[in-house]
């Protein structure tokens, strides 16, 4: 009940801190008899680490993810699936004064005020770090759901600061530093490389789609599909919004316009983002979420130490200078944990529902 | 597991329909010595209450509240507080019309998809009037923490439609029937009028705010106190999106200007929204959401019935033509449910913290 | 997280006190498409009914259940399926005296130095009384099971005080007002007279069996079939002792012995009681439970008061002599929720089993 | 949900299989500023471990436990802490016949029925190996409970196979074999030699007491103290019973012996195992449970294949000839985690509870 498991029926505890021997999580509720080794899950963990561009943080770990349990020839065998990634590149420094002092836009100041202590080695239990579990649990969630329903997962950036990214296809995303759903990045290049030589960052937006994802998933009255979606984004790290479908345009859209109509061939559009009442329509489920600005900054900052003393506060070390550019594989990988507990959840007590479901075929 | 209960140790576990014979909740884990009785309650409830102005619904229903458990002698006992709400004005009519087609961007169609049957009167479950218990235990929790910690929870709407609401004070929203922060609410009169002539719905955005939470509140890695309000309140009937803090807006902000900077006199501003690294600051929260035009219009829209064939459905009946003008006490409510689970979640694990907590305040 | 609410899946979550408005529970997680009405809950509700013989409580309530919500036309909805029974019987007296001491054997002293108030009117939260959700709710599963698998269960007495009750036939257990499972219950009958006219009370031991339950339910590591069972029967007002199979015997049982051998023909034995490994086995499950006197006589007892000073306390009112007659309804029920609860756990996450399961025969 | 976690809000999360690469645990909930390290830890499980005289198994580990996370300088920061323990004498061998076949008493037969799949390697996931984690994070809990309220637990043995043990004193627990109460422990030595000759195995009763439990843990209607002592108990390898206080032997005790009067100088006597209404009084808590007898023998049994077919098993391998000889600090740190939960939910809802609780002496 501390917060560190996702998921009811899919669950997933993540344990570790950025400089501790080893990050890792437990998955529980993994149907049995799925193939799996750690090649299924070492791809997305590769699309998460850092230093693979000028553009993200230096830290060089391989992130290499080991099966500890829950698979035996193979398959697994319906018990927990324990994940380890031990640390290999926390260096040694002195943290005597970042322990005594509070990084604007940090958890710092909450985690030393919640817990009375704080690990202060590259922040910790509050670092981006943590997301690699929840990465590698999102890639045996992704193959579930790939191999029952064809389901697939993907999300790309959107906006870089004040930048819009001009949607041109996701064929473009692996080919760039940004996951950039187009050709052309100079631009974004460009903007990044200023930034940094500004010692300042910025936020981004980021899209998030799941397809296949079959009609019937979610449970009103509370834990409705999108309640969770949301619960599972804006869990994530620096993530200050999230919309399903139309999101905050709906606001100015009349009822006449936004209602998704329906025909024999299908949903007419899909500004539901694929979410009515709270439950899967059969549609692509649309997310989009917002990433503020990097706090860990070499700018100056005004700040205050643990005494409540006024102090400048200047972030050194690896970071990230738009930590939303390696948002869109954990952003995914949250969207299928999220899908995948309400597969469970919907067979639990609905197995026996049978409904004549004909083609719903996405909005055009 | 179904999803009708909210919290993990100040739970609320939500029954009932639209037009069965009552709806209401049990509160599981209210701390026991607090003074309630249903006065402390009907307030709220009056607030959310339809048919108070023409701009809502006619369904005119007193949503007396009626405590069935746990208060003695005018005190919680720390046993579960069933709340009980007789439904008094669901109309007999025939729905067996409705019933066998989907109305465009309702629950319709994934209720029947995935429970294979569904109770087709006044929207059974999915109907918004289940936020009446929501809004009532939120009742309960709010008492408790403005007991405890001096806190409050309060609402408005800060954008009609097309039209941005200006905030002038909190003192203005109670005079007027849209929760509006202004005193002049003549155009958005006339704009509703107009929408209600043509037949139309629309959208709103609602501005929620916490005075008085203190520092520490929130469970990381995945509970946090942003994520479960996020969870909350994209849980509501209609909304589409969530902000905490600067939100959306961040995405466009430098790290040097989003990372709230501090002084011995306080946070200089508050873009976090009152929350870093899922735990609250001690600033006041800052929510926005986004809540779509009504689906229920008059207009004909294009859909298919249960067996797939075309269909066009006109909604009549009495609805809201923007649900979003009574979603302030809900999204309060809300709100105060996820504030006060973490107050009891935090002093489980942390009890005995004893950190000198300073003057925080918010900024200006 | 207050412990309120029994089952993961299938969720129960009881209210009410002894001699407040009503008690009641409300059911999550049952699957829709299931007939249900009043009637099939009444029947168990009756039989735990007091005031039904002389040798239980006298106090007379028709304890008629309304169904509230979950059910339309006749059919579960999947939503939440709130029950409700009014209390009609709670008589006004003064419990100012009762109100400032501790009856020995009861929860008086637990709850007040818990809570730091409590309702003494008939036990509050504490009595027996609070049983009737729990049957009521037993019999909504017991239902399902039954038009699933053609699981059945049932109870029944098999020792009361020191006199142990033979086992000759479950036929004769609706015969006799002890539950007994043999034709002459005189010598029992002598023995209740007896005791109450002493002033006293005697514990039961009860016998609770599940046919029809198949192979496969139960989780390991922890939330095994079994453990479950053991939390719901200790659970159970006056029970102090819970047993699986050969339970305590199985302590000077041989290995040899006890294991139950299996033959193509099915298991010889069942020693296990239906459950290995915490996984059902598909035999029947066999459970015993110990119940303590019942704690509320009219003989004098030594105890203090609410300020430690030193109190005789006599306990009038309408109380059973031997809680453990009405037991059998309640074991039933609690036993019910716990098979219930596990066959929808086990469909989530292994509904896409195939094993070729054969015929498995109860032991001879 | 697939039942690996044990706790509400101290949660317990255990993985691994008996001849995997690694068991271990993810505590979650410990409260922050206490001080741990390994050794805290390690004393537990060198009770807990084989090998260590020749009435256990011989298989040879030493167990040793490494802290992965949520400890920084030595002390607990509040966020989870991930135990590991490497497996190193998992000896190679051909499992391709036990995999075909079901070991009587063993979880075989339902594992293979549950899950279409099975790790036969040493039991795989079913094995007794798997308390290893429980006790090493019981060693945590009993050290809190320690430090906040002097509890402790301890626990012994009563009966082997026929032969009771006389309660001598807990002084000489440690220094013999069995954790056995008594000085001269030469029978049961004796015993234990002819059973292990005979290639047969016995059973065991252990009796587990916690001191200093304050009053007041324990959370009715369901999740009483005893009901979650009875789950975590009967949730232990080959635990067929569980009895609180006078247990079975309360059936035929009368009201006026069983409840445990109360003067100025405490209660009288503990009938109630220190448990009244499922909530803690402050007495002792006295738990006893039968162990049935090791289901790995190497006399040959009859039993089917995975086909149906007749099989003869005889299980060969490295196995206790009676596993309650080291249940005895299993038992403590189920007991402790309850305990510790219990503690934890109690101060959530009742923190603010001041009722004058006066010295509460434990029966005479």
């Amino acid at each position: 009940m501390s917060g560190n498991t996702i998921g009811t029926l899919f669950t997933v505890t993540n344990f570790g801190e950025s400089h501790g021997p080893a990050i890792g999580c437990v998955i529980d509720g993994c149907p049995p008899g799925m193939a799996l080794t750690e090649a299924d899950i070492q791809g997305d963990l590769d699309r998460r680490r850092p230093g693979t561009s000028r553009h993200v943080t230096q830290r060089n770990e391989p992130d290499a993810v080991e099966i500890l349990s829950g698979v035996y020839e193979g398959k697994t065998t319906g018990t927990p699936i324990a994940l380890l990634i031990r640390n290999t590149d926390q260096r040694s420094k002195d943290y005597s004064a970042i322990a005594q002092s509070f990084r604007p836009g940090h958890a710092d100041y909450t985690y030393w005020h919640k817990y009375g202590i704080r690990d202060p080695r590259g922040g910790g239990r509050s670092s981006a770090r943590m997301t690699a579990p929840t990465v590698a649990a999102g890639a045996v969630a992704k193959k579930w759901l790939r191999e029952q329903f064809g389901a697939e997962f993907r999300a790309c950036m959107t906006q870089l600061g004040e930048l819009p990214m001009p949607f041109e296809s996701w064929e473009h995303v692996p080919h760039n530093p940004f996951f950039a759903p187009c050709a052309d990045v100079a631009a974004f290049e460009d903007y990044m490389d200023r930034l940094r030589k500004a010692g300042d960052s910025c936020g981004a937006r980021i899209r998030v789609q799941a397809t296949g994802v079959p009609v019937g998933l979610g449970e009103p009255l509370y834990d409705k599909l999108d309640a969770d979606i949301a619960y599972a984004m804006m869990g994530l790290n620096a993530v200050k919004g999230v919309e399903i479908g139309a999101g905050f345009a709906s606001v100015a859209q009349r009822g006449t316009v936004h209602g998704d109509s329906m025909s024999p061939e299908g949903f007419r559009s899909n500004n539901a983002g694929g979410i009515l009442g709270g439950i899967s329509t059969g549609q692509d489920i649309e997310v989009s979420i917002a990433i503020k600005p990097t706090s860990s900054i070499i700018s100056p900052r005004e700040s205050i130490d643990v005494h409540g003393q006024s102090q400048e506060v200047i972030t050194k070390g690896r970071h990230d200078p738009c930590v939303g550019i390696r948002a869109a594989p954990i952003a995914e990988a949250l969207l299928a944990l999220v899908v995948m507990d309400h597969a469970l959840r919907h067979r639990a007590q609905c197995a026996d529902v049978r409904v004549p479901v004909g083609p719903i075929p996405a909005s055009a």
